[in-house]
């Protein structure tokens, strides 16, 4: 690999304008980093395309020169993906930020992979249609069908790899391919939508993406339901899920992340573990499917619960939830955020939250859960002082701590942040065997390692 | 590739027992073809492993004779996945055909390949769960994920792929690897999860699946609506599906297939165009989508509507259903079962439907039409004198324009049935460039090319 030369700069001013090519030192400090604690790194040149065809010849570029190349979107990831410890190119996509094309009678939307969340919300809306997909970032669809993102709606509508048909990838060799297309299934050829949704731009950039969207629910219903134990609040999903009561979201805040909560949003919300749930569906159903739930929280010591109907009420809710990382970061100024993220099997889960606090406590470490607990993941969120060495070295130990924890039971130790350069390390214990088929799939599409170097795995220069 | 020898034969006998190795003609012949009209190729042997290392060992000696692998569920594939075009050796998973472990609290189970779909929800009923995925043939699970099987049900649950946790995969030198966990997401690493399904043993022998179950609906709702045209009963569900109505499954049958469904399974169905929907969900809740229902098919010139909530005649309607084919094959004896199964964006079915109609008749070829049409995806069952020359390459003729039609519209070229051999021609329509990625794929995990020679993809000896 080979760093980004003058000759390679110069030239890449002749693919692209003057202005779609950076070295100012801002702009390169801007892609030196994610929203993680993990150290910055800046590349060498950060270029903007704007068409599939400018992608392409800058990876030609690139591959000619053996530079490498990181694919950028709007660097809220958390372990570290987008920073290019190799330095060379960075491409940043946020001027191919277009809604393509809806198809609202085939639910589905094609997007250039710059558009964010909320912009695509947006757009859809005018249609009576929503994307599911909701990480609490605003990132965007090219970033989190990178990381296979998924978040507070995945326990009714799936994750990020689920909802995309199509992708339009450059390959390293700036090929161009498609991997899919607009059926709602297909058992032709190899599940290559699979493959290059998580890749985390180890294999290719996503040019433009076809994503499957829903039709807003008839009914929305929102609750609040406190409890005296995080225990109690996690049995009662479990409870809930084996009901077969159909959610669209539920989610566990512990009492310290309330008070974040609280303090951040302006909300009066009880200061007890509390799940926020959300139904979706028709109003009759949902009726029933209400009071069962009712029942079976009450039968856990749920000791209060609030139903929100009217949307700006529901939205509140939502938003106090989606901002706590941020309420966190805010609440402890100077400190970088390191947040878990293993996912097990739901009948370990309330096992795994239990084992977190008690390995809190017993580090001494301050830190919130928080989980999208209907799929069994969840969250501690640290603060840490990266000038702290000891605080870094007990928050690393932590989370080393809660990766094995999960990993010896049948869990994963990212369930929808990614791995990164973070969750590296982790790779060999939890895929074994595998790993080595994933090193020859990397070889055989990326054979210089050029492609985001070393994230996901090692390959050596 | 080399035949199986004597001798390879001999070394097969000192790692399986003399009766788990079988070069008995009628065994040979048994697994030389599939249910479809391709033509049949007998193995040199038949092994009948019963462990992971079995499997594992007979693969090593063949990877070491160079002799090719096929793996062999139940032989109800449609596109000649399971026939052994170069010989070799097939491994027949029907002694590893245990059901290992039910986790109801996670609703997973974990299965042998060779566990049938009516042999695991017999297990699963006793504790109020069951397997979704519903192809009709009572496949194996082993073939099912080896195919990406899909069927009444995926407009709901989603298809095979969608259902697989974790894959015990024996790779061609031998080694065993797992490709998921117990969790319900992940992040981590590349999802070979999704790679291996449908890869239709070119990639992997699966010897343990672990798989996504759900709880037996509170309520079940099942009805059978009779249209005067196949356009109105497909406008019907494109109506229905918009409506946002949570459809469990929805059958398309045209009027041809009604009079074989009486024909064969003793019915008295009107016979006209019909589809047969089921709903499952909570009992308000389906009292409200129902009228809704109701309405919309009403609005679509629905002319009849029967509802069916006791369980011996919804049982009645969807074995009528699934009996379908065998309908067909037992009402033209001596000729053979081709069937196409094109899936399109839901907005081009109508016109897909319509084009196949009149392309039947314009060849002058008998078929019935039926679908999964929630998903997009019909099939034409035509029966086919494979004597009679003209016949044959009419029949190829039609299907080829069906397929053309899907793929011209976003389609693809199966939606539920596989390449295997039959489909391997449109690859390169269907999937461009991206057919190169599959190709490397196949090279850096099978480089001698021995498992499941040439199905899906055309590799060179």
């Amino acid at each position: 690999m080979n760093r980004a030369t003058d000759e390679f700069v110069a030239e890449l001013k002749e693919i692209l304008s003057e202005s779609q090519v950076s070295i100012n030192e801002t702009v390169l400090e801007q892609h030196s980093k994610d929203e993680s604690y993990h150290a910055i790194s800046k590349p060498d040149v950060v270029v903007f395309p704007m068409t599939t065809k400018e992608v392409s010849e800058v990876i030609k570029l690139a591959n000619q020169y053996q530079v490498p190349v990181v694919p950028f979107g709007l660097g809220s990831s958390l372990e570290g993906h987008v920073i290019p410890y190799d330095r060379g190119m960075t491409i940043d996509f946020s001027l191919m930020n277009k809604v393509l094309e809806i198809r609202e009678n085939d639910f589905l939307v094609k997007v250039q992979p710059g558009v964010t969340r909320s912009q695509l919300n947006k757009e859809l809306k005018k249609y009576g249609l929503f994307f599911s997909v909701d990480p609490g970032a605003d990132a965007t669809m090219g970033g989190m069908a990178a990381t296979n993102a998924s978040g507070t709606t995945a326990v009714k509508y799936g994750v990020m790899r689920d909802q995309v048909r199509d992708l339009e990838v450059v390959l390293a060799d700036g090929s161009i391919i498609h991997t899919g297309n607009l059926a709602a299934k297909s058992s032709s050829g190899y599940h290559l939508n699979g493959l290059f949704v998580g890749s985390e731009g180890t294999l290719g950039c996503f040019t433009e993406l076809t994503l499957r969207v829903y039709g807003i629910p008839e009914y929305i219903l929102a609750a609040r339901a406190s409890f005296p134990t995080v225990d109690d609040a996690v049995e009662a999903v479990v409870a809930i899920l084996q009901a077969g009561i159909p959610v669209a979201r539920v989610e566990l805040v512990d009492e310290p992340s309330m008070k974040q909560v609280n303090q951040y949003s302006e909300t009066d919300y009880k200061e007890q573990p509390t799940l926020f749930l959300e139904f979706h569906g028709n109003e009759a159903g949902l009726k029933q499917d209400v009071q069962f739930m009712k029942e079976i929280v009450l039968d856990k010591n749920c000791v209060g619960i609030e139903f929100e109907t009217d949307n700006a009420a529901r939205h509140r809710l939502w938003e106090a939830r989606h901002h706590l990382a941020y309420a966190y970061v805010h609440g402890y100024p100077g400190k970088k955020l390191m947040v878990t993220d293993v996912c097990l099997p739901i009948s370990e889960l309330s096992g795994a939250i239990h084992h977190s606090r008690k390995t809190l406590d017993l580090l001494g470490l301050n830190g919130g859960i928080v989980g999208h607990v209907g799929d069994g993941n969840f969250h501690v969120l640290l603060m840490i002082d990266m000038n702290d060495k000891e605080e870094v070295a007990k928050a690393d130990d932590f989370n080393e701590q809660i990766v094995m924890y999960a990993l010896e039971r049948g869990g994963t130790c990212t369930g929808e942040h990614g791995v990164g350069i973070g969750k590296q390390k982790y790779q060999e214990k939890e895929h074994g065997e595998a790993l080595n088929v994933m090193r020859k799939i990397k070889q055989a599409l990326d054979p210089h390692h050029l492609f985001n170097p070393n994230k996901i795995l090692k390959m050596g220069k």
